[in-house]
């Protein structure tokens, strides 16, 4: 019942006017990006998505996957088709190294991919998404021989990749990690353990898998410093390329979830099984965090995606649902009702909805554009600046969004009253879909610490001091313009707020920890508000530009500016709410003991 | 997996030492209700509940509902014999008319039985409590010989109740119902259409069910005004009252749905089915709206008993549940990790469900009670009072209570990580039995209208002022007491809020609707956190008056104040964002057309 449309046109706005993509033609990876090209990807991709990938969503939330007596898992029925057309577009690859089969362009577009197929099917994008986080994490850390072995294949989408960190004992506390690595004395290892939560361990897919898995060798250091990263296929690959026996890994058992049927969520026992040392010997959880990070990022775009689709299809029910009449009068009278989208209520959330989403995929081009600049770029500047505001960004694009995310899956899940609570109509899908986002690469909580705890203070405080700095110059920039007056002002105070917040931090934390810890998902979404505020205030400027240069239609940047000016209006004031929570402190929340909850 | 416990003490405290349920001993009702049988009434009652409904919940929600060919659904092993025990108990007639086998005890101590049942199994608490709701329809519009056919039937539980307004093309807006009425020249009609969304509509827990089903009577005019009400069972009742013919309703599919699948969510049909009128000709409406209020406070109580029991099952696993390190040093160095309750943002997430819920229930009580005072007195101001509060309360405790109930599953699921998404943990029912909350007895959006469009300005505003009035005099009461300092500064501050947010709708609403309709949802939750920020510091009286006169514990009343100050200081801070988003009007609302969405 549901449908999808990639939102090309949005995207195209906000990665041209907005964010000047083509400004960066001169750099390799983008050289090969022309406007042309980029079209072709996303209008490609997003057929991709919408043709292939959104039709089997429902099923394969009925259907689940199925594990069978002897270890193998069944995946829905129709995943296959629309993954090998995934792959055989050579989309996996898209940003992946062409020295093994990649396009070489840059991450940014291949985040856009990501949002449209994890929109259309966010169980079935996950296959090609960790396969593309585990590509990373190869390419940068492993040996020539490994990558030679693994690279085309999985690049070719021949073979998908998993993440093997989570022990039923230790999730976030990777240090507790007690799987095993005995040396072989060949190179190779044999690994002994249980892992759990594993997305897309086990399935009929693909001929092969490839595990990258955290263990620790034996007689290695206890805690984080001593953990190793390996590689550990389901079939051992012969010398010659060509897949041999079976390596002592299996699927143990499959989780029930609340959603995501479609992805095996496997517990994997390894049991003697075969691996490869990835980088180098305990020092497997920097390497891991490579794929970590880029992972992040892909739940980050999970959670707009979720968003993104709900939204749609709460509008195309707000247009065709005859209920009420407006309050200024009856607005269609010769049917037995308005359609909801006349009440108030009704646009005011659908509202709510858009203004985030498009912010929202603002805020993700804009972050991987200054990765990927950084990345290609030989200006050490712009490399400092990339790794900053991805290290910074990430765990606010990742709680951040997915948290408002899964909010907005709910509020369009509303749209449909009661028809929302019923499977059939696809709505509560989306809802327990998009919950995962919050958990899974780090719950939102750990992202909030990892932001306050790590990111914030890390070299002086240079990434957010950078960020304030260029927020600080597109105000100065657009002062005398009396059309950005709606969005400038309400930035501006919400830019102050998250001073203040940064400001209390640095007065109150580090005497007392606990401060920070109480504080941090309050400040993870008050830097996602000032961050979302910012890139509705650039797309305003952008919207306000081409109408008066006449290259935008002009009742379309109209749509945007008044989209804007309801996110500042209505959404960005719950700064002041946050800011007020922070700077409460940890009294209260730290005083009572346990037994008083 | 997961447990509850009925907070008992908690109910305790809040029923006597901060409410005074005791000062109306000499009303009618009260009378009955002394200490000892109160206590009595919550002991039973959440012993019921933990030891009878608790553990038959994740079994009804992986059963579900089976409807058979011939129409008839088996609902979940175990319910049956639930059921029948709170049947015996004389549960349900808790608050029912002694005439017709009721206890005649005050509604507060049903609303606190509802809660606990519901808090232990939703799913199957809504069959008593759908039934409580068509008792109350019939006790205040039914003609005698209705009420001595079918009251002593369903006090007794051995006929459940239902009621049936909702069709395919309508839910919010009742004037376009179709299901058609023709008398048979007898006394009763012919009843024929198709009812959807009916809440135990079949099922084979008793031997009969009686729908309460919205009809227009044939020649009846168009719209709301044309609506009757008529009972009709589901067999017919012979003149001795013994069971007789089956007579022409039935159950025609059963939803798929969210959650709640111990529930049987039916499509009604009815052909030709025999009803009898209940109250007057085509008006309907109002005498449903009698079982609507009582449902919906119902649901507000389902809002707030799904978040406790998540509440208490993620304290427990917090507490169990070893990962990291405090973040001032290891607080149990022998163990390999901290319990997660060490961490600050677990215990964050955690107050703000404790603080939550400790106030919504008493909100839940202090409500119910001044309906039963106004019910119960010859005291006319008594009654206004009682009318007015319930009035405007109504909406507010259904929409606040069950988007911020919901709001607090998500976050309990959220502390137990990975497992809060796996089935087995229990979690992510709570979540999603939770969802229909905001949906059903009228989408929260509908409760914010209610609350704007029609209780604010009721009787010129009269039962608003009346509560500024009460908080008021409670402002100035305490202004004295140092103690209670910390609750009043922000409690006086939101109340600030509120009544701008008021004055702004007086202002601006009148020449333009859309103004209320834009801000309604917003100005409901900044009511909520005022009424809820009350609440606390009613608690926060009674905490301190108990510690200086040595009747409470001081320890208990200690975590009380904290809990109350984190609310304060955490929570109550939201109002100035709503009022922010409320004072920015409709403009942005309704400057897009339709096909901008």
């Amino acid at each position: 019942m549901p449908s999808y449309k990639a939102p090309v046109e949005d995207t195209l706005f906000l990665l041209y006017d907005v964010l000047g993509f083509e400004r960066h033609a001169n750099l390799p990876g983008f050289s090969d990006a022309s406007r042309d090209v980029v079209e072709a990807v996303l209008q490609e991709t997003g057929k991709l998505a919408e043709e292939a990938f959104q039709p089997v969503n429902r099923i394969g939330d009925v259907q689940g996957c199925v594990r069978a007596d002897d270890g193998s898992v069944a995946i829905p029925k129709g995943f296959k088709a629309a993954y090998d057309a995934f792959a055989e577009g050579g989309w996996i690859g898209l940003s992946a190294d062409p020295e093994y089969g990649g396009q070489g362009l840059p991450h940014t577009l291949a985040a856009i991919v990501n949002e449209y197929v994890s929109s259309a099917n966010m169980a079935l994008a996950m296959y090609p998404g960790l396969t593309q986080g585990a590509i990373a994490a190869l390419t940068l850390h492993g040996s020539d021989a490994l990558k030679r072995t693994y690279l085309p294949k999985m690049i070719a989408g021949d073979w998908t990749g998993t993440m093997n960190l989570t022990e039923p004992h230790c999730g976030t506390d990777l240090g507790l990690i007690k799987t095993k690595a005995v040396p072989n004395g060949d190179g190779s290892y044999r690994i002994t353990g249980t892992k759990i939560f594993i997305s897309a361990g086990e399935h009929d897919l693909t001929e092969n898998i490839v595990h990258l898995v955290l263990a620790r060798i034996e007689g290695a250091p206890e805690g984080t410093k001593g953990i190793s990263l390996f590689v550990v296929p389901k079939l051992l690959i012969n010398d010659d390329g060509s897949l041999g026996d079976r390596n002592g890994v299996s699927c143990g058992s499959l989780e029930h979830k609340m959603g995501i049927h479609g992805n095996a969520t496997c517990v994997m026992n390894y049991d003697g099984a075969t691996g490869w040392l990835v980088g180098v010997e305990h020092r497997g959880l920097p390497a891991m965090f490579t794929m970590m990070n880029e992972a992040r990022l892909g739940v980050g775009i999970q959670g707009l995606a979720q968003s993104e689709v709900a939204y749609q299809n709460a509008v195309a029910y707000a247009k065709d649902r005859l209920q009420g009449r407006a309050l200024t009068g009856a607005q269609d009278a010769a049917k037995p009702a308005d359609p909801i989208i006349v009440h108030p209520d009704v646009r005011r959330t659908l509202l709510s909805i858009k203004a985030f989403n498009e912010a929202a995929r603002a805020l993700i081009l804009w972050t991987s554009l200054k990765g990927d600049v950084g990345h290609a770029s030989d200006d050490a500047k712009d490399k400092q600046t990339g790794d900053d505001l991805m290290g910074l960004l990430t765990p606010v694009i990742k709680g951040v969004i997915t948290d408002v995310g899964f909010d907005n899956t709910v509020k369009a899940q509303q749209m449909f009253g009661g028809h929302g609570y019923v499977a059939e109509w696809g709505m509560e899908q989306f809802v327990r879909d998009a919950r995962i986002a919050m958990i899974y690469e780090g719950a939102n909580g750990v992202q909030a610490m990892d932001l306050v705890g790590r990111k914030l203070g890390r070299d002086g405080g240079r990434a957010i001091m950078a960020l304030f700095k260029e927020i600080d110059g597109f105000l100065a920039a657009n002062a005398a313009d009396e059309g950005m007056k709606p969005f400038l002002e309400p930035l501006k105070k919400a830019r102050g707020d998250l001073q203040s917040a940064t400001m209390w931090f640095m007065a109150n934390a580090m005497a007392k920890p606990d401060n920070a810890g109480a504080g941090a998902t309050d400040y993870m979404h008050l830097f996602g508000l000032v961050a979302l505020g910012y890139m509705w205030a650039k797309i305003a400027r952008a919207a306000l530009d081409k109408t008066v240069d006449g290259t935008g239609d002009a009742a379309a940047m109209g749509v945007k500016l008044t989209t804007g000016r309801f996110f500042m209006e209505r959404c960005l004031p719950e700064t002041g709410a946050r800011l007020a929570a922070i700077s409460a402190g940890a009294d209260a929340v730290m005083a009572l003991p346990a037994e008083a909850f």
